[in-house]
């Protein structure tokens, strides 16, 4: 299933996405009050598609699609976790992963525009995959980490670099409003086959810019939530977004930086698309 | 004005504290769910003391206290901002303050327990001065930064030393569940007489271990509030947690962790005193 958030008639929703059109899920389920908290309730996800032929459904024309998860508790980002991205940055080989957090109010919806702010012009790109957690644990083994994951997004992580490079925390760069994209949609495990070959590209008005398979990734997915849940609870919503590969902007010679005007795009195979216009801070 | 959120009957509330008793306000305002939403509307904040006389009033012992904030949107974190604390780290004077991110889901009240996990017995204090955010705004000025700030609190940003130094980032020792004690209550710019003045005091066991009057910060409240907006939208209840002074427990010989037994303290002159037992993680 492909499972959105999204907006009717300025109405908060959650549905089930199928080609040109979305099933208002929230009117089968009048007791939640939003994705997250539907994904906390595997009874609620298994009985989705015998149920959706009493959902209401709008064309794509009719919705406007917001984050996946529009109001995660805990947004938590994996740095340096392809060995090409590693190598361009020329930071050491970890024995953990580097992990720092994003804010949700930082986030903004396939379509939207990512904003260039006025303050720098060092916008920059990185696709990748996000995971999404279902069942919330803490101490979760890796042998256990795929039944706390409720599904899979395109995410954008787009950065302000010279902001994210004024101290040793990463912080500021990563936290500007509107740049952190997500979208359009996730799409639960079922319809993922082989989650290690597919591939993550991103395309800067049309040119591919990065792209790399799952394989790559250092640290995988059951060793980041092993490690995250350590020291805290995971829950329903909480997104990791576990990294991008080499080919970024600021290591590029000249270096390629997203300016008002341009389209980004993150394709995840077997997921989809997140194209964002960007504009510039009014 | 003293405000806190707490627990009556397992009821979630917002109210003032005075001496040995707390007002209900969640009665006085039924469309403001709690603190921070309070915190949002300053027309709300001035009529409180006019409205008190119909709020019904619970001894200490019929509540138990919440974070101050218990839901806020950010917890902003700053690291070594007094010089005495960035001497003993040995860190480079920075141009920009370093800030690192807490989840809400880590923060625990007053009273409740600190817990130390089991991977790890480097549990260290760090005594600081919470900012808590009213109006919203982005491109705050410094010279307009105070007519932002709602309140001030205690915070205890207890840290997992070598989690914190597993990567360059901080984000794991500084997110371990029970670790982020705010309490007792949040205090009002208007009964705070020159802040500059003010002291933050940590106690182990009694014993003094941190001191610092915050005319000691190197990145004032003002700066802080005007750097943290460039990036991001500053909202009602967010929180900057200001940085803490020196003599923190990793940098003394030998070094001074706490231990399940403990009792910390944080104590801010014409603020008040936040308390927390150390317990083992079950």
């Amino acid at each position: 299933m492909k499972l959105a958030s999204f907006l009717i008639n300025g109405r908060s929703c959650f549905g089930l996405v199928e080609d040109d059109h979305a099933y208002d899920l929230s009117v089968l389920f009048p007791d939640t009050p939003d994705l997250k908290t539907l994904l906390a309730d595997a009874s609620k996800i298994s009985v989705i598609k015998a149920k959706l032929a009493s959902a209401p459904f709008y064309s794509f024309d009719e919705i406007q699609l917001l984050p996946v998860i529009p109001n995660p508790e805990k947004i938590i980002c994996v740095g340096l976790n392809y060995e090409s991205h590693r190598l361009e940055t020329g930071m050491p080989e970890m024995a953990h992963p580097v992990l720092f957090t994003r804010f949700s109010s930082t986030q903004v919806a396939h379509g939207a525009p990512i904003v260039r702010p006025n303050v720098s012009e060092k916008l920059d790109f990185e696709g990748e995959l996000a995971v999404i957690i279902g069942q919330s644990g803490r101490h979760i083994t890796r042998e256990n980490a795929f039944l706390h994951v409720a599904g899979y997004a395109c995410y954008n992580d787009a950065s302000i670099r010279d902001w994210q490079m004024h101290t040793g925390q990463f912080t500021p760069g990563k936290n500007f409003d509107h740049t952190g994209a997500f979208g359009p949609w996730m799409v639960t495990p079922d319809e993922i086959e082989n989650l290690e070959s597919q591939t993550v590209t991103t395309r800067l008005n049309g040119a591919q810019v990065q792209h790399a398979p799952f394989s790559d990734l250092i640290f995988d997915i059951p060793a980041l939530v092993e490690y995250i849940s350590t020291f805290c609870t995971l829950v329903a919503g909480d997104i990791i977004v576990t990294g991008t590969p080499g080919g970024v902007g600021v290591k590029r010679k000249p270096r390629l930086y997203m300016k008002p005007g341009d389209v980004i795009e993150v394709e995840i195979s077997g997921i989809g698309v997140l194209s964002n216009p960007i504009t510039k801070e009014r």
